[in-house]
């Protein structure tokens, strides 16, 4: 938690292929996808002022679907463009919009979904609201 | 390509969360599930005595979408199973659907489809008809 | 923590590549050796009645130092075998040498050493020594 | 391949913990911090104009060793600063040297040994001289 900032919505990141991300196949792996979909998304909180998983909370954010088109591959060492936006907030769940993209072209696009959970001390987890701190500084994109 | 057997078209795996499949909530990250629904699917072509990627050849099978709903988390040393099935075949593509189980629970559920291409020399990829070897070895669930 | 068997000090494991293993070299990406083994060293705690990361403990058991010698690659699909044992144990640590072979031949050796710590309620960790009920189901290969 | 630049002995490089890279215990899972290590030597290897898997290339670096020690771990969003350097050139390999430093603090010590070689048609790899394209762009550290 950091000084406050105007509400989020959006963030886009510049990257690279890395060699572990590929696979035999010679381009990456497409599980690979969703980890650069999640990276943005992080980062879109760390630029709200938020961290998804400060230690300590009891607040979890665990997906609750995910999926990737695929268009074009990433080879290694490609550098491309994540882009990633907030689709839709409902009082309990966080609705994401990503878009890779390289050298103009569309690589894959991603949809998922979060939802904010209390992690009891039994280990389970329980739908809960999204925290006002959370709430106010991330918002959909228009 | 190993003997002939009868058309296969589902197969079921049991397997155990490994400590770097987890992440710092404590489960399974979402991004491993996809790789567990792979694995399985490639056992299913070993089942049907064909390797998806095998050695020297031209043919590859990129994915062109991916999904997963997640239910309930999987833990450290959890012991679940994995079933994938064939949704569908078209000339060039295969459409599966993926269920994860644990203790008679509904931990997730997969679907995605790969494209069948030639990977031409310059390293790109243009789609391809299902060589008559796979498609007589593998079929729709009913 | 199951029932009480003898002490435990090797374990050996067949498996085969999967394809997110890989890389564009065509081979295991050789970070990949180093879960190899972890998977057959939890194994080997099992096999003793123990968990490495029980829920709830605070107790933890972090790598001080891991190392891999590699002689051969793998390939997709390509089935070896996983042995690992005790090499050592300390009152405060436990050395593993791992090898890992293929169709009669030597692919890598690996050797880790891991420590007990005390997990303390600031996220720091503390050297610990080995509780009673883990010396006592592990030992030293002769 | 790009233009010419004096020979390049050593990278920095700072980067932040993913939230995939973390496991249950909270931490970096220990192989992901061979992964940090690569990366660095590949980039080390762009600074000096080359890449270390061109396309099509009959040429390749696999690992003939690794390994790495650990003093500290590294936690979800932590920031930290990876140095890469070239410790040794023989005709044949490259030897690295790695420091994970964080806030000042050192985490991890990572070397590790690469070996040129020729990719044969039947999949097999031969030891190979070091091009002198890379000879002359590389150079050991003082």
């Amino acid at each position: 938690m950091s000084e406050m900032r105007g509400p989020i919505s959006k963030v886009r990141l510049q990257r690279r292929v890395q060699f572990s991300e590929t696979d035999a196949a010679g381009i990456v792996h497409f599980s690979v996808f969703f980890r650069y979909f999640e990276d943005a998304e992080h980062a879109l909180w760390r630029e709200a002022g938020l961290s998804i998983h400060p230690e300590e909370s009891a607040i979890g954010w665990p997906r609750v679907a995910a999926s990737c088109e695929y268009r074009r591959p990433l080879k290694f060492e490609q550098v491309f463009d994540v882009t990633v936006r907030i689709g839709e907030m409902t009082k309990r769940t966080i609705a994401y919009i990503g878009e890779i993209t390289s050298n103009g072209e569309r690589i894959a696009t991603g949809i998922w979904k979060i939802a904010c959970v209390n992690r009891l001390p039994d280990g389970s987890m329980k739908s809960a609201d999204i925290p006002a701190d959370v709430a106010t500084r991330l918002k959909p994109s228009a």
